[in-house]
Protein backbone atom coordinates (compact mmCIF):
# COMPACT_ATOMS: atom_id res chain seq x y z
CA UNK A 1 0.00 0.00 0.00
CA UNK A 2 0.65 3.88 0.06
CA UNK A 3 0.69 5.32 3.04
CA UNK A 4 0.83 8.80 4.44
CA UNK A 5 1.64 9.79 7.89
CA UNK A 6 0.48 12.96 8.89
CA UNK A 7 3.35 13.86 11.90
CA UNK A 8 6.46 13.90 12.70
CA UNK A 9 6.82 13.23 16.30
CA UNK A 10 7.49 9.95 17.93
CA UNK A 11 3.89 8.17 16.76
CA UNK A 12 4.42 9.46 13.56
CA UNK A 13 8.12 8.36 13.17
CA UNK A 14 7.67 4.66 14.67
CA UNK A 15 4.42 4.17 12.42
CA UNK A 16 6.23 5.62 9.35
CA UNK A 17 9.16 2.86 9.96
CA UNK A 18 7.08 0.01 10.87
CA UNK A 19 5.02 0.55 7.98
CA UNK A 20 7.93 0.95 5.51
CA UNK A 21 9.84 -1.90 7.03
CA UNK A 22 6.86 -4.06 6.19
CA UNK A 23 6.89 -3.23 2.49
CA UNK A 24 4.67 -0.46 2.10
CA UNK A 25 5.60 2.69 0.21
CA UNK A 26 5.53 6.02 2.94
CA UNK A 27 4.73 8.96 2.59
CA UNK A 28 5.85 11.70 5.42
CA UNK A 29 3.72 15.00 5.68
CA UNK A 30 4.49 17.71 7.33
CA UNK A 31 3.65 21.49 7.40
CA UNK A 32 6.36 22.42 4.92
CA UNK A 33 7.81 20.44 2.00
CA UNK A 34 11.81 20.10 3.61
CA UNK A 35 10.58 19.94 6.55
CA UNK A 36 13.97 18.60 8.79
CA UNK A 37 12.24 15.69 10.67
CA UNK A 38 10.58 14.37 7.93
CA UNK A 39 13.45 15.41 6.09
CA UNK A 40 15.93 13.18 8.07
CA UNK A 41 13.31 10.34 9.15
CA UNK A 42 12.92 9.68 5.27
CA UNK A 43 16.62 9.36 4.74
CA UNK A 44 16.74 6.71 7.81
CA UNK A 45 14.03 4.87 6.60
CA UNK A 46 14.61 3.43 3.59
CA UNK A 47 14.17 3.90 -0.51
CA UNK A 48 9.99 3.00 -0.23
CA UNK A 49 10.10 6.32 2.54
CA UNK A 50 9.70 9.82 1.43
CA UNK A 51 8.54 13.31 2.38
CA UNK A 52 6.71 15.94 2.02
CA UNK A 53 3.80 18.28 2.86
CA UNK A 54 0.76 16.95 4.31
CA UNK A 55 -1.37 17.17 1.09
CA UNK A 56 1.88 15.42 -0.94
CA UNK A 57 1.40 12.79 1.48
CA UNK A 58 -2.00 12.27 1.08
CA UNK A 59 -2.39 12.81 -3.11
CA UNK A 60 -2.05 8.88 -4.05
CA UNK A 61 -2.14 7.40 -0.26
CA UNK A 62 -4.53 4.04 0.19
CA UNK A 63 -4.78 4.78 4.03
CA UNK A 64 -3.56 7.95 5.76
CA UNK A 65 -2.31 7.80 9.15
CA UNK A 66 -3.51 10.73 11.61
CA UNK A 67 -0.42 10.94 13.99
CA UNK A 68 -0.36 14.99 15.12
CA UNK A 69 -0.57 16.16 18.50
CA UNK A 70 -4.70 16.16 18.63
CA UNK A 71 -4.98 19.87 18.95
CA UNK A 72 -3.72 20.48 15.55
CA UNK A 73 -5.44 17.66 13.79
CA UNK A 74 -8.53 19.19 12.57
CA UNK A 75 -6.00 22.02 11.01
CA UNK A 76 -4.17 19.89 9.70
CA UNK A 77 -6.44 17.63 7.72
CA UNK A 78 -7.25 21.35 6.57
CA UNK A 79 -4.18 21.66 4.83
CA UNK A 80 -4.72 18.87 2.96
CA UNK A 81 -8.50 19.90 1.89
CA UNK A 82 -11.72 18.42 1.66
CA UNK A 83 -11.70 17.20 -1.82
CA UNK A 84 -7.76 15.17 -1.20
CA UNK A 85 -9.58 13.31 1.72
CA UNK A 86 -12.66 12.56 0.21
CA UNK A 87 -13.05 8.73 0.07
CA UNK A 88 -9.39 8.30 2.13
CA UNK A 89 -9.70 5.78 4.93
CA UNK A 90 -8.17 8.04 7.75
CA UNK A 91 -6.63 5.96 10.90
CA UNK A 92 -7.02 8.71 13.59
CA UNK A 93 -4.59 7.86 16.83
CA UNK A 94 -4.84 11.03 18.33
CA UNK A 95 -6.15 12.06 21.48
CA UNK A 96 -7.66 15.61 22.44
CA UNK A 97 -5.15 15.95 25.78
CA UNK A 98 -5.38 19.66 26.35
CA UNK A 99 -1.65 20.45 28.84
CA UNK A 100 -2.52 24.17 29.20
CA UNK A 101 -3.13 23.83 32.87
CA UNK A 102 -0.02 21.77 33.32
CA UNK A 103 -0.22 17.96 34.13
CA UNK A 104 -1.72 16.20 34.40
CA UNK A 105 -3.81 16.45 30.88
CA UNK A 106 -7.38 16.90 31.13
CA UNK A 107 -9.08 16.36 27.86
CA UNK A 108 -10.54 19.08 25.39
CA UNK A 109 -13.49 17.71 24.01
CA UNK A 110 -14.79 14.60 26.03
CA UNK A 111 -17.99 12.91 27.24
CA UNK A 112 -20.42 13.23 25.23
CA UNK A 113 -18.38 13.72 21.96
CA UNK A 114 -14.99 12.80 20.23
CA UNK A 115 -12.18 14.31 19.15
CA UNK A 116 -12.54 11.42 16.35
CA UNK A 117 -16.54 12.72 15.91
CA UNK A 118 -15.31 16.21 15.16
CA UNK A 119 -12.91 15.47 12.75
CA UNK A 120 -15.72 13.13 10.96
CA UNK A 121 -18.07 15.87 11.32
CA UNK A 122 -15.43 18.56 9.87
CA UNK A 123 -14.58 16.34 6.75
CA UNK A 124 -17.88 14.26 6.36
CA UNK A 125 -16.26 12.63 2.99
CA UNK A 126 -13.48 11.08 4.85
CA UNK A 127 -13.70 7.59 5.85
CA UNK A 128 -12.31 7.49 10.22
CA UNK A 129 -11.19 4.72 11.86
CA UNK A 130 -10.36 5.51 15.21
CA UNK A 131 -7.59 2.73 16.78
CA UNK A 132 -3.77 2.92 18.36
CA UNK A 133 -4.89 5.88 20.96
CA UNK A 134 -4.68 4.08 23.67
CA UNK A 135 -0.91 3.13 24.31
CA UNK A 136 2.29 4.56 23.41
CA UNK A 137 4.21 4.48 20.13
CA UNK A 138 6.33 1.82 20.51
CA UNK A 139 4.01 -0.69 21.73
CA UNK A 140 1.45 0.43 19.17
CA UNK A 141 3.75 -1.04 16.12
CA UNK A 142 5.22 -3.68 18.56
CA UNK A 143 2.94 -5.47 20.86
CA UNK A 144 5.12 -8.72 21.24
CA UNK A 145 7.27 -6.05 23.32
CA UNK A 146 5.19 -7.13 26.40
CA UNK A 147 4.75 -10.68 27.80
CA UNK A 148 0.96 -11.66 26.83
CA UNK A 149 -1.04 -10.24 24.37
CA UNK A 150 -2.68 -7.18 25.16
CA UNK A 151 -5.97 -4.97 23.36
CA UNK A 152 -6.21 -2.41 20.57
CA UNK A 153 -9.36 -1.17 19.64
CA UNK A 154 -11.27 0.00 16.54
CA UNK A 155 -14.40 2.43 16.22
CA UNK A 156 -15.82 3.50 12.96
CA UNK A 157 -18.71 3.80 10.80
CA UNK A 158 -17.13 2.31 7.83
CA UNK A 159 -16.66 -1.48 7.47
CA UNK A 160 -14.10 -1.77 5.06
CA UNK A 161 -12.21 1.17 6.34
CA UNK A 162 -12.31 -1.05 9.66
CA UNK A 163 -11.05 -3.73 7.78
CA UNK A 164 -7.86 -2.26 6.11
CA UNK A 165 -6.99 -0.94 9.56
CA UNK A 166 -7.73 -3.81 11.26
CA UNK A 167 -5.43 -5.86 8.29
CA UNK A 168 -2.86 -3.38 9.47
CA UNK A 169 -2.76 -4.00 13.30
CA UNK A 170 -2.93 -7.37 12.73
CA UNK A 171 0.24 -7.01 10.59
CA UNK A 172 2.09 -5.38 13.45
CA UNK A 173 1.37 -8.37 15.47
CA UNK A 174 -1.93 -7.75 17.18
CA UNK A 175 -3.84 -10.44 18.62
CA UNK A 176 -7.00 -8.54 20.74
CA UNK A 177 -8.15 -6.37 18.31
CA UNK A 178 -11.66 -5.63 20.09
CA UNK A 179 -14.18 -3.92 17.84
CA UNK A 180 -15.95 -1.38 19.57
CA UNK A 181 -18.47 -0.58 16.86
CA UNK A 182 -19.44 3.06 15.11
CA UNK A 183 -17.32 5.88 15.55
CA UNK A 184 -19.07 7.00 18.80
CA UNK A 185 -17.32 4.87 20.79
CA UNK A 186 -13.90 6.82 20.26
CA UNK A 187 -15.85 7.97 23.32
CA UNK A 188 -14.58 5.38 25.23
CA UNK A 189 -11.38 5.08 24.06
CA UNK A 190 -10.20 8.61 24.46
CA UNK A 191 -11.89 8.64 27.87
CA UNK A 192 -9.39 5.64 28.64
CA UNK A 193 -6.28 8.39 28.31
CA UNK A 194 -7.30 10.10 31.63
CA UNK A 195 -6.55 6.60 33.69
CA UNK A 196 -3.76 5.82 31.12
CA UNK A 197 -1.98 8.74 32.68
CA UNK A 198 -2.36 7.55 36.09
CA UNK A 199 -1.14 4.64 35.21
CA UNK A 200 1.57 5.50 33.68
CA UNK A 201 2.56 7.54 37.19
CA UNK A 202 1.60 4.26 39.30
CA UNK A 203 3.28 2.09 37.54
CA UNK A 204 6.81 4.18 36.79
CA UNK A 205 6.60 3.32 33.07
CA UNK A 206 4.63 4.11 29.91
CA UNK A 207 5.31 0.52 28.47
CA UNK A 208 2.12 -0.89 29.19
CA UNK A 209 -1.14 -2.08 28.53
CA UNK A 210 -4.52 -2.93 28.81
CA UNK A 211 -5.39 -6.77 28.54
CA UNK A 212 -9.00 -7.88 28.75
CA UNK A 213 -9.83 -10.90 30.31
CA UNK A 214 -13.44 -12.21 29.88
CA UNK A 215 -15.32 -15.29 32.27
CA UNK A 216 -15.36 -18.32 30.59
CA UNK A 217 -12.11 -17.64 28.39
CA UNK A 218 -9.51 -20.41 28.11
CA UNK B 1 -14.94 -5.19 61.57
CA UNK B 2 -17.98 -3.74 61.38
CA UNK B 3 -19.32 -2.50 58.04
CA UNK B 4 -22.25 -0.50 56.83
CA UNK B 5 -23.68 -0.42 53.70
CA UNK B 6 -25.53 2.26 51.91
CA UNK B 7 -27.15 1.41 49.28
CA UNK B 8 -29.76 -1.94 48.84
CA UNK B 9 -29.00 -2.62 45.19
CA UNK B 10 -26.61 -5.42 43.10
CA UNK B 11 -23.65 -3.91 44.42
CA UNK B 12 -24.21 -3.26 48.14
CA UNK B 13 -26.20 -6.93 48.39
CA UNK B 14 -23.03 -8.28 46.44
CA UNK B 15 -20.11 -6.76 48.98
CA UNK B 16 -22.80 -6.80 52.21
CA UNK B 17 -23.27 -10.73 51.70
CA UNK B 18 -19.61 -11.25 50.68
CA UNK B 19 -18.22 -9.58 53.83
CA UNK B 20 -20.91 -10.87 56.23
CA UNK B 21 -19.59 -14.57 54.62
CA UNK B 22 -16.09 -13.60 55.52
CA UNK B 23 -16.69 -12.73 59.22
CA UNK B 24 -17.61 -9.14 59.42
CA UNK B 25 -20.85 -7.46 61.19
CA UNK B 26 -22.78 -5.99 58.50
CA UNK B 27 -25.44 -3.28 58.87
CA UNK B 28 -27.26 -2.65 55.54
CA UNK B 29 -28.63 0.89 55.28
CA UNK B 30 -31.17 2.06 53.53
CA UNK B 31 -33.53 5.38 53.48
CA UNK B 32 -36.53 4.21 55.62
CA UNK B 33 -35.70 1.23 58.60
CA UNK B 34 -37.62 -1.38 57.30
CA UNK B 35 -36.92 -1.41 53.91
CA UNK B 36 -38.12 -4.83 52.57
CA UNK B 37 -34.56 -5.11 50.27
CA UNK B 38 -32.36 -4.58 53.19
CA UNK B 39 -35.16 -6.42 55.39
CA UNK B 40 -34.83 -9.28 53.26
CA UNK B 41 -31.01 -8.95 52.57
CA UNK B 42 -30.40 -9.13 55.98
CA UNK B 43 -32.64 -12.71 56.65
CA UNK B 44 -30.38 -14.39 53.61
CA UNK B 45 -27.00 -12.84 54.66
CA UNK B 46 -26.71 -14.77 58.48
CA UNK B 47 -27.06 -13.38 61.87
CA UNK B 48 -24.25 -10.81 61.90
CA UNK B 49 -26.33 -9.14 59.11
CA UNK B 50 -28.55 -6.70 60.10
CA UNK B 51 -30.59 -3.30 58.37
CA UNK B 52 -31.72 -0.01 59.49
CA UNK B 53 -31.31 3.39 58.21
CA UNK B 54 -28.41 5.06 56.43
CA UNK B 55 -27.42 6.57 59.91
CA UNK B 56 -28.07 3.48 61.79
CA UNK B 57 -25.44 1.51 59.95
CA UNK B 58 -22.89 3.93 59.93
CA UNK B 59 -23.30 4.75 63.61
CA UNK B 60 -20.26 2.39 64.98
CA UNK B 61 -19.29 1.39 61.82
CA UNK B 62 -15.14 0.76 60.89
CA UNK B 63 -15.84 1.61 57.39
CA UNK B 64 -18.47 2.39 55.12
CA UNK B 65 -18.93 1.10 51.99
CA UNK B 66 -21.25 3.69 49.47
CA UNK B 67 -22.87 1.74 47.02
CA UNK B 68 -25.95 3.97 45.74
CA UNK B 69 -26.28 5.02 42.52
CA UNK B 70 -24.11 7.77 41.86
CA UNK B 71 -26.78 10.67 41.12
CA UNK B 72 -27.75 9.35 44.84
CA UNK B 73 -24.57 9.17 46.56
CA UNK B 74 -24.17 12.91 47.73
CA UNK B 75 -27.62 12.88 49.24
CA UNK B 76 -27.79 9.75 50.81
CA UNK B 77 -24.51 10.94 52.77
CA UNK B 78 -26.25 13.99 53.72
CA UNK B 79 -28.85 12.00 55.43
CA UNK B 80 -25.81 10.34 57.29
CA UNK B 81 -25.16 13.74 58.29
CA UNK B 82 -21.36 15.17 58.39
CA UNK B 83 -21.00 14.82 62.05
CA UNK B 84 -21.79 11.02 62.04
CA UNK B 85 -19.48 10.53 58.63
CA UNK B 86 -16.55 12.38 60.61
CA UNK B 87 -13.28 10.66 60.82
CA UNK B 88 -14.79 7.59 58.77
CA UNK B 89 -13.04 5.54 55.94
CA UNK B 90 -15.66 5.66 52.85
CA UNK B 91 -14.98 3.11 50.30
CA UNK B 92 -16.60 5.29 47.24
CA UNK B 93 -18.13 2.96 44.71
CA UNK B 94 -20.16 5.06 42.84
CA UNK B 95 -20.18 6.08 39.20
CA UNK B 96 -21.63 9.24 37.50
CA UNK B 97 -23.72 7.62 35.02
CA UNK B 98 -25.68 9.91 33.78
CA UNK B 99 -28.40 7.90 32.23
CA UNK B 100 -31.09 10.64 31.25
CA UNK B 101 -30.31 10.72 27.63
CA UNK B 102 -30.74 6.97 27.37
CA UNK B 103 -28.04 4.58 26.64
CA UNK B 104 -25.47 4.43 26.44
CA UNK B 105 -25.12 6.53 29.36
CA UNK B 106 -22.30 9.64 29.85
CA UNK B 107 -21.22 11.52 32.65
CA UNK B 108 -22.95 13.86 34.91
CA UNK B 109 -19.69 14.87 36.31
CA UNK B 110 -15.93 14.24 34.26
CA UNK B 111 -12.55 15.20 32.82
CA UNK B 112 -11.73 18.14 35.87
CA UNK B 113 -13.23 17.21 38.34
CA UNK B 114 -14.76 13.51 40.23
CA UNK B 115 -17.91 12.09 41.62
CA UNK B 116 -15.45 11.17 44.58
CA UNK B 117 -13.89 14.54 44.70
CA UNK B 118 -16.91 16.30 44.86
CA UNK B 119 -18.45 13.95 47.99
CA UNK B 120 -14.74 14.75 49.84
CA UNK B 121 -15.47 18.42 49.37
CA UNK B 122 -19.11 17.90 50.57
CA UNK B 123 -17.40 15.81 53.73
CA UNK B 124 -14.46 17.36 54.37
CA UNK B 125 -13.85 15.13 57.42
CA UNK B 126 -14.77 11.76 55.82
CA UNK B 127 -11.59 9.56 54.53
CA UNK B 128 -12.59 8.88 51.15
CA UNK B 129 -10.95 5.92 48.89
CA UNK B 130 -12.27 5.50 45.25
CA UNK B 131 -12.38 1.62 44.39
CA UNK B 132 -14.26 -0.89 42.70
CA UNK B 133 -15.95 1.70 40.92
CA UNK B 134 -14.10 -0.25 37.40
CA UNK B 135 -16.40 -3.51 37.09
CA UNK B 136 -19.37 -5.35 37.80
CA UNK B 137 -20.89 -6.47 41.40
CA UNK B 138 -20.16 -10.11 41.22
CA UNK B 139 -16.49 -9.48 40.37
CA UNK B 140 -16.08 -6.71 42.89
CA UNK B 141 -16.20 -9.69 45.58
CA UNK B 142 -14.93 -12.30 43.68
CA UNK B 143 -12.25 -11.78 40.85
CA UNK B 144 -11.49 -15.61 40.93
CA UNK B 145 -14.58 -15.72 38.40
CA UNK B 146 -12.17 -14.41 36.00
CA UNK B 147 -9.40 -16.91 34.38
CA UNK B 148 -6.55 -14.69 35.25
CA UNK B 149 -5.60 -12.16 38.35
CA UNK B 150 -6.78 -8.41 36.55
CA UNK B 151 -6.20 -5.07 38.11
CA UNK B 152 -8.58 -2.87 40.72
CA UNK B 153 -7.66 0.57 41.43
CA UNK B 154 -7.40 2.57 44.85
CA UNK B 155 -7.40 6.54 44.72
CA UNK B 156 -7.54 8.40 48.32
CA UNK B 157 -5.76 11.09 50.41
CA UNK B 158 -5.76 9.10 53.43
CA UNK B 159 -2.97 6.68 53.62
CA UNK B 160 -4.43 4.76 56.62
CA UNK B 161 -8.11 4.78 55.16
CA UNK B 162 -6.17 3.05 51.57
CA UNK B 163 -4.87 0.51 53.68
CA UNK B 164 -7.67 -0.47 55.36
CA UNK B 165 -9.69 -0.59 51.90
CA UNK B 166 -6.39 -2.28 50.53
CA UNK B 167 -7.18 -4.93 53.05
CA UNK B 168 -10.71 -5.44 52.19
CA UNK B 169 -9.70 -6.28 48.87
CA UNK B 170 -7.09 -8.94 49.70
CA UNK B 171 -9.91 -10.44 51.67
CA UNK B 172 -11.87 -10.97 48.41
CA UNK B 173 -8.68 -12.35 46.55
CA UNK B 174 -8.02 -9.28 44.70
CA UNK B 175 -3.82 -9.02 43.35
CA UNK B 176 -3.50 -6.68 41.06
CA UNK B 177 -3.79 -3.72 43.35
CA UNK B 178 -3.06 -0.45 41.54
CA UNK B 179 -2.84 2.75 44.51
CA UNK B 180 -3.08 5.21 41.17
CA UNK B 181 -2.20 7.94 44.05
CA UNK B 182 -4.75 11.08 45.83
CA UNK B 183 -8.40 11.28 45.46
CA UNK B 184 -7.87 13.24 42.24
CA UNK B 185 -6.89 10.06 40.19
CA UNK B 186 -10.45 8.69 40.58
CA UNK B 187 -10.71 11.14 37.54
CA UNK B 188 -9.07 8.42 36.15
CA UNK B 189 -11.09 5.12 37.28
CA UNK B 190 -14.77 7.10 36.51
CA UNK B 191 -13.47 7.86 32.80
CA UNK B 192 -12.87 4.17 32.71
CA UNK B 193 -17.08 3.49 32.47
CA UNK B 194 -17.25 4.80 28.75
CA UNK B 195 -14.90 2.49 27.30
CA UNK B 196 -16.40 -0.05 30.15
CA UNK B 197 -19.63 0.19 28.24
CA UNK B 198 -18.66 -0.12 25.51
CA UNK B 199 -16.68 -3.05 26.08
CA UNK B 200 -19.77 -4.73 27.54
CA UNK B 201 -21.79 -4.07 24.42
CA UNK B 202 -18.83 -5.61 22.25
CA UNK B 203 -18.22 -8.30 24.11
CA UNK B 204 -21.16 -9.43 25.10
CA UNK B 205 -21.15 -9.55 28.59
CA UNK B 206 -20.37 -7.71 31.38
CA UNK B 207 -18.22 -10.39 33.11
CA UNK B 208 -14.69 -9.15 32.30
CA UNK B 209 -12.03 -6.89 33.59
CA UNK B 210 -8.58 -5.38 32.61
CA UNK B 211 -5.61 -6.70 33.48
CA UNK B 212 -2.57 -4.77 33.60
CA UNK B 213 0.35 -6.15 31.08
CA UNK B 214 3.74 -4.07 31.51
CA UNK B 215 6.70 -4.73 29.64
CA UNK B 216 10.03 -6.42 31.44
CA UNK B 217 7.12 -8.28 33.60
CA UNK B 218 7.75 -12.14 33.95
Amino acid sequence: MQIAILGTGMVGRALGSRLAGLGHTVVMGSRQAGNPAGTAWAESAGPAASAGTFADAVAGADLVILATKGEHAQAVLGMVGADLLAGKVVADLTNPLDFSQGMPPSLFISNTDSLAERLQRAFPEARFVKTLNTLNADLMVDPGRLPEPTAVFLSGDDAAAKALVRGMLESFGWAQIVDLGGLSTARGTESWLPLWIRLWGALGTASFNLRIVREGDA
